[in-house]
């Protein structure tokens, strides 16, 4: 029998029929002038996207690359930075700066939590961090932290912000320049609605000074060699063109519909999935809030396990959904909503959800799941 | 006038519309079986492409970056390298590895001269290198070289090497196992005939054994956290999932043709080309000879500025040639004849660089080129 896939986890996202046959146009010459003039609009997309004047460079490589390009560019070996982290990303960029040798200060809490400004405020003083690393929506968990709020503590304690962004760029609000962030970084398979390869970085003035006296060793990201090509519209080494064409229609896409629109979606969304899951009796792990727009993290009733749960949906039905990292494997399963996304997405996901659980004799509400995240959603956009 | 496009620079080069209505397949998850199903067999495929038992990995990076990534893996900070260098993409590599800290000794060749196996050897022995970086066809002037004479000079005298292969992995012959090369690195949008954005490493025993103890810091191009994912078909980074299927199916096509028939395909293309110029009254840049396969760089006549006949056949015919760089902009053109090419695209382009030349009063010969192109690459496959 003929089966649909569906592509629900946190990223990739599913990519638009549009974008897709955007990307299948015949290759372009990455030196030629369509490509220049495409590459401009792009760039000119991207900042009205990420709400900024400032600069905006585009990597041939994932988000990580991107937050990487960041470290190399931003931090000499020794100096000091403050981590923030309540989940895998964070994490992962303490680490990958420790790598690099800064001196990475660490604020960290458990996973779910959500971080507070008065926190980052404090331990900015306490360690003389001059870099903040922040998270705006944390894949691994569904919290999205109040990055304005956060970036200002840093900028008042006298350190420039990072903001990884990845998962969270056009589907929850992020406005650089009213925000005071100084570098945020995403990538395009997300909200982005583009398949995975491309990854974007802002860099605002002060960025840029810290970035022409940051003496670690970059050529693939070196973002000023980056910036002189990109102000020409190509780039130092041959980009993924294909992927810079699916990108500008996505973009295309995603301001035809604006964002606050999209926004507005995908708070729906988050909302609609939420109350579904909450309808079928499941316990959300994910911060019941606003502000979880882009990916919820659910936890399966006492005695079943959240993988064979993913597996199950894979097999069965062709829905791909995330499970939960490290310990929470056992009992978390996560559904994205990010992108090309709409609410029958969400009833899609929670019917085969609650079609397992049943079979599987876990003590759940049958039937109750769809019409509440329906009318859950039909609240939100009305609101 | 519905007008075609004509992609013949020596990279990104035209892709096969198949390969690019595979890389428009709806996205699948990294994580997911399929697409560890598929990195598999495109790990296998390269491996047979590559003609090796070694490690392949892959980056979703230009050819730049792979090629960052083996010096970041090979070489220490102050750890001695030779480059050799005949062109551009010879002291690209040179400079990269001089931005990270590595000793770096020239063996530096005028433009299109071909570097010459004895030299390597005394260099090596002079300058105690480690390492020796060759670069297999210098796409800048059309020269392929005998990396395997190369290789061995080096090997003799204590180096280990690593090989350019971007654009001639696929179009010309590389053997890397019975060749003993210990790095490889590719792009895919060359004769793999997959839009740009992928970028592949093969790795022998003695490189990993450097690997191992070099202290340079990595992250996104770090081999061992690579090979550790690739051993289970993912990436410890996003890959670009879409380029990945396309890459899958070109390389199914191009080992359907066979890497021998693809080699005399090129062989013969090269030859139709040079043919086909000098008939027409032009001189070569590059060298005229068989291994010349994979771009012919040609010199303009007296009084004709290469830099408008480039732009020329571009406005005029949807052609996409290459200028020469450097101070040879202005003497230079060169056609890429790589990947998803034919004859018919040698005499293609040679045609309009005839009407064109013609048109501006140049002395060439008139309706020769083609005729000549057609009968060499006859020729040339019968053989």
């Amino acid at each position: 029998m003929m089966r649909k896939r569906y592509l629900m986890a946190p990223g990739p996202t599913p990519v638009p029929p549009e974008v897709l046959a955007a990307g299948a146009e015949p290759v372009l010459h990455h030196r030629g002038p369509d490509f220049r003039a495409l590459m401009m609009r792009v760039l000119s997309r991207l900042q009205e996207v990420c709400r900024t004047k400032n600069d905006v460079l585009v990597f041939t490589a994932s988000g990580s690359g991107a937050f990487e390009s960041a470290i190399v560019n931003l931090l000499s070996q020794g100096e000091r930075v403050l981590a923030v982290s309540a989940g895998e990303f964070g994490e992962r960029w303490a680490s990958t700066a420790t790598a690099y040798g800064a001196d990475v200060h660490d604020l960290r809490y458990s996973w779910g939590e959500t971080p507070r400004p008065e926190d980052v405020k404090n331990r900015v003083e306490e360690t003389g961090a001059e870099v903040v690393f922040l998270v705006h929506s944390e894949t691994s968990t569904g919290v999205v932290a109040d990055v304005q709020a956060l970036a200002r503590a840093a900028r008042e304690a006298g350190a420039i912000s990072v903001v990884d962004a990845v998962s969270s760029l056009g589907a929850v609000r992020l406005d650089t320049d009213a925000w005071g962030l100084d570098v945020v970084v995403s990538g395009s398979q997300k909200a982005l609605m583009t398949p995975p390869g491309l990854s974007v970085s802002t860099v605002s003035s002060a960025a840029w000074e810290r970035c022409a006296r940051t003496t670690t060793p970059r050529v693939y990201f070196d973002w000023t060699r980056l910036r002189a090509s990109l102000e020409t519209g190509t780039t130092p080494f041959t980009p993924a063109v294909s992927l810079v064409v699916s990108l500008d229609k996505a973009l295309e896409m995603l301001l035809e519909e604006g964002l606050e629109a999209a926004f507005a979606r995908h708070a729906a969304l988050g909302r609609a999935c939420r109350e579904g899951a909450k309808a079928m009796g499941l316990t959300l792990y994910s911060p019941d809030e606003e502000r979880s727009a882009i990916v919820t993290a659910i936890l399966t009733p006492d005695g079943v396990d959240a993988r064979e749960l993913v597996l199950a949906l894979r097999q069965r039905f062709g829905i791909t959904v995330a499970g939960g990292h490290g310990e929470l494997g056992a009992r978390m399963f996560r559904i994205g909503h990010i992108g090309y996304y709409d609410v029958f997405d969400i009833t899609t996901a929670l019917s085969a959800v609650e079609v397992l659980l049943a079979e599987g004799g876990a003590d759940i509400e049958r039937g109750a799941a769809v019409s509440r995240a329906l009318e859950a959603f039909r609240e939100a956009v009305s609101v």
